[in-house]
């Protein structure tokens, strides 16, 4: 039932108005990057499967559509014995994506294509969101751990769990979120909170007894009085007086106030001068990629970030704008594309039945460019083709030397699900390999190059067709 | 298990050095208001109370920490037989909140009361983020029909369904999510989308059969090819034809691209030409108060506004920070303040068992301020009581005249909630009420008046010299 209620009322329409089983052609795609990047990262599918395999309605949900007075029994008969037997193909979660390419297409009735637009949207739209955003985090981090810390700040429940391991993906080590922990196999972080240290009569028995309990995993939180003065000074003790007797070596501490870039490096003489060279610090306090970029610029002394609210809600950019249009409908069993003029140009659609391919150069292994092409056209990688701007199609360029790879696998054939999800932990390898094949210019926070989304040529004579056909006077 | 990992560490650290059943007291209070508004609105209780009546950990949720090998067999044990016996207060849902003040107050064994920390958190600041951004955009829209359309950029499931109950709180009419509709009992709001004009041969076609199922609601979605030349005229024609002779006016018509004011403007003549002046115009496309209250300044022709991502993400501020802090301990019987220094002073904390009143104007009805005191501290309104700002001592004022209300109300006693939640309705209609008692000023969009959030004296007299306790040199 986590639906728009237009679903419903048009699924309705459908049925009453005899277009209940007309073959549609859906897809989702985005039309901007968040943040201004060169690229997201596709994340959420395994959820979208899971919703899709348990689609169905209730007599609960039923008894409560019949209360509206919108619905006819004939409808709600189809509801109560639906089943789903839609196609749909989807870009792998981890697989880097642009905008204006189909990530997710769907192929089947009207009536049931149009009734998981939300489902689709929600699902891919939040993952996708966090996953581009944890790269950034990552990707500003040169290596050094990221842990998600961001469930107290997350839109409800699932933005928590499906956040984390969103995050996951998009490449951050570890979360503090259990559940999401055990749920996706993510290795957990934690370490302690201002309470902890508070409860006690002093920060010296507080870091004592925290020692005594976890010599092997010891990290200390030193800034609830004051970070320099007694933080560090009372976890060097109680690391010497708890940790290193029972054969262990500190982990660390975390510093989550005050000016952290200073506060690191004054941290870090202490903690070398006191023979714990390798005693991580580890930093948190409304983090994200571009502090923590600033920082390391500036010189901090930090080995491992805690990142909480600017990544669980994508603070800096909090929408994935991902949309789900019609592309064509079948009518006699061919295939007739579908396209929506705006006055926003950019809302203007890309019609047909599609598939979409990246072109890898043979040597680099670096990606070139993305084809959208109509479903049934092949890339033959052994001849030279030619790619072209589609809004400037006078910008051309004949690629060589190239592997043409599909993005899209199919998901589901005729309801049944045929792809099989790999674990959080090999989307998370995936993600690391795919992001590694695009440029460093792509890569770039600020103004990154734009990689290329083009049209085969034949989709591009079918979309200029229907723009001229619906042309108006401005 | 949606806990952070550092709680269930604490926790078996609490057990393992005999801490486990200290009193502690624990607030949730939040530093500052998105968006740079005058208030807040909290939301998420009933939630919460759903929570807390339902914690314990499945065998599953102990195996799973056994394998993490932290936790000793006594606080494994302690977790399989978990029973949730603190007392609990909070600011009812709907109530205008403002920084500083405890929203919620745990009291009860350190252990538990630990536990709780995330989802006490999670659930009151996503809704009251929600509540709180949503009633900005209703009060731009002056008394405008708005709805909540947002459920596809969610942040997760519960992002959608708990965002839009929190939507409808902060002030929205409807939403357009079934299943929030369903559980909360919310009006539900739906029309068309462009793929059901897609669809058919041509967009009268696609009107007309609409018009047709639907002629006692019929709201048309008019910008598929283009509003004024193609969309108004089709519209008014499906009205004309298949609404009118059906005995019913048409409901309306939808725009969802272009520049909004002015295609409002022109739709609006179009239609009073066409002899439906009661045909309502609805917008849509990313609106958020900002954007409502600029198109309403230039004459926009709108009844209704349709708000999604910028509504259900709170994309211009999309955090709400509200924090869980330790205020106290029992030692032997006796309440002990505590409280967490911070080289940011806006981390500071306010110490001891509290609890906060609001003042409000016998004459006017309008709250003059809150004032946060000791738990056992009456405000006698009967007579003058001296308000003084807690940062600037030497800023006083007496107030007389006024009612003086307590904000929190008993929750949870020893575990057993002690609280009937109003639904989602009722606490709409005491929002609205208890905004109406703040001052315009303190509703102001850009630079609104800081409405006082004081302390009384003892507090302040203890709060100062704890400060005093953990001074430092700089």
């Amino acid at each position: 039932m986590l639906v728009d209620l237009y679903e419903i009322t048009m699924a309705n329409g459908l049925l009453e108005s005899g277009r209940r089983d007309m073959i549609t052609y859906f897809d989702m795609f985005f039309r901007h990057v968040p943040d201004d990047g060169g690229f997201a990262i596709m994340a959420g599918l395994e959820q979208l499967i899971q919703y899709l395999e348990s689609l169905s309605f209730s007599e609960e949900d039923i008894a409560y559509l019949e209360e509206q007075r919108l619905f006819s029994p004939a409808f709600l008969d189809y509801l109560r014995n639906f089943t789903f037997t839609c196609d749909v193909w989807a870009v792998p979660e981890g697989t880097p994506i642009f905008p204006g390419e189909p990530i997710v297409t769907v192929r089947g009735p009207a009536i049931q294509a149009l009734l998981i637009e939300t489902m689709v949207l929600l699902t891919v739209n939040h993952q996708s969101l966090i996953a581009t955003k944890a790269n950034r985090i990552v990707r500003a981090a040169q290596g050094r751990t990221v842990m998600e810390f961001g469930a107290r700040r997350a839109h409800g429940y699932d933005g928590a769990v499906y956040g984390a391991r969103a995050a996951f993906i998009g490449g951050c080590d570890s979360t503090s979120n259990v559940k999401a922990a055990m749920d996706f196999g993510i290795p957990s972080a934690g370490t302690m909170a201002h309470s902890w240290v508070q409860m006690f009569d002093d920060e010296l028995i507080a870091f004592k007894t925290y020692a005594r309990h976890y010599p092997d995993s010891c990290l200390l939180l030193v800034d609830t009085y004051n970070t320099l003065k007694s933080g560090i000074p009372n976890a060097i003790r109680a690391f010497n007086e708890e940790v290193l007797p029972r054969g262990f070596r500190p982990k660390g501490v975390r510093i989550d106030s005050g000016d952290i870039t200073y506060l690191s490096k004054k941290a870090r003489k202490l903690l070398d001068e006191a023979g714990f060279p390798d005693c991580e610090i580890v930093v948190s306090n409304a983090l994200d990629e571009y502090l923590i970029r600033d920082m390391l610029m500036q010189g901090a002394r930090v080995d491992g970030f805690g990142v909480g609210e600017r990544l669980v809600t994508a603070s800096s950019e909090a929408v994935f704008g991902g949309v789900y249009k019609l592309a064509a409908i079948e009518e006699a069993g061919k295939i007739v594309p579908k396209i929506k003029i705006s006055e926003n140009i950019s809302k203007i659609t890309l019609p047909c039945f599609k598939t979409s391919w990246r072109l890898f150069d043979r040597e680099s292994g670096k990606a070139i460019a993305d084809v959208v092409t109509l479903a049934n056209e092949e890339i033959d990688d052994r001849q030279p083709y030619e790619i072209f701007d589609p809004n400037h199609s006078w910008k051309r360029k004949t690629v060589t030397n190239f592997i043409a790879r599909r993005l899209q696998m199919q998901i589901a054939a005729g309801g049944k699900t045929v792809y099989q999800s790999p674990t959080a932990g090999e989307i998370r390898l995936y993600r690391q390999k795919q992001v590694e094949t695009l440029w460093e210019e792509v890569q770039r926070f600020e103004k990154p190059h734009a990689y290329y989304v083009d049209l085969s040529r034949k989709l591009w004579e079918q979309r200029s067709a229907l723009l001229e056909r619906y042309s108006f006077d401005k």
